[in-house]
């Protein structure tokens, strides 16, 4: 375990792979090695995430929802999640929080800029309120109520954002 | 501390006040007593969601979703959330996890059915995706991104919900 040499010690990959191992015990040590840990998951993370570009905005956020959950599904997006969740207001983990998320909804706005430059999206959207309304069902699922998150769910999420539940008149319209 | 004296000495009003107070010490104790704390705090849980029926499933949507971000700001909701994200796959607390929900949206649907009744959803909507849809992002601010759960966000999400992102033509010709 990192704990065992020292902070010092630890590359940021070996933590992230020893993330992977003992991801349940990844957030018992958020007090005492946090930003360490915090590094190694972030690091990973933005590896992982590629932006799609497929010239379909229900096929770009139904691929980057799909990544997003096989990424949160394995062991170091678990232990990110839950570190996150528990932190303390007052940690290294919490202060990087909304950093990160503002960082990940920027790289992924894109996504939606393309779908407005193409029509498929007016341009009155609200992107960040789009992309949190895309991941955060998976996110509630993966920690929450753990029921499945597989192609039917995310096929529905992205539906459902796009076209609403609502019997609403076209948004030209509204 | 609920530990102090042992389960059969504490009841469970006793541990979700204790909840309250220390929040942070919940869900490094799932582990011995996570059923006691489980039942206080859906004991609590349940009290404190009353199903609004205002005639407009825009304001139900809304206030439905202020009464759980209210509750999950609060100290019982953050501890009942932490501990469920945090919780080991073959723990009491993960067992419960699916029928709680379940039984949450279960409650709530009756919000999306009255919506169809009045003609404002269509009856081909699916209540638990919409309602997972209202309550997830609330969520995901709550426990990963602690960005502002206030009345705009919430309003927001509503309406993002019910009219969708997309310019899509109305749901009876899609």
């Amino acid at each position: 375990m990192a704990a065992e040499n020292g902070p010092d010690a630890v590359s940021i990959g070996e933590v992230a792979r020893l993330a992977g191992v003992h991801e349940s015990s990844i957030y018992r040590r958020c007090g005492t090695q946090e930003h360490v840990i915090l590094d190694a998951l972030l690091s990973f993370s933005s590896q992982h995430l590629p932006i799609p570009d497929s010239g379909s905005v229900r096929k770009d956020l139904i691929e980057f929802a799909r990544s997003i959950a096989t990424y949160q599904a394995g062991p170091q997006g678990i232990a990110l999640a839950r570190a996150m969740a528990v932190a303390d207001d007052d940690s290294v983990l919490a202060s990087s929080r909304i950093e990160f998320w503002q960082s990940r909804f920027e790289l992924a706005r894109v996504m939606i800029d393309r779908a407005v430059a193409r029509g498929e999206v007016p341009e009155t959207v609200d992107a960040a309120m789009a992309l949190e309304a895309l991941i955060a069902p998976a996110h509630f699922r993966a920690l929450l109520t753990h029921q499945p998150i597989d192609e039917p769910f995310l096929e529905r999420v992205v539906d459902q954002l796009l076209q609403g539940i609502g019997r609403y008149e076209p948004r030209s319209r509204a």
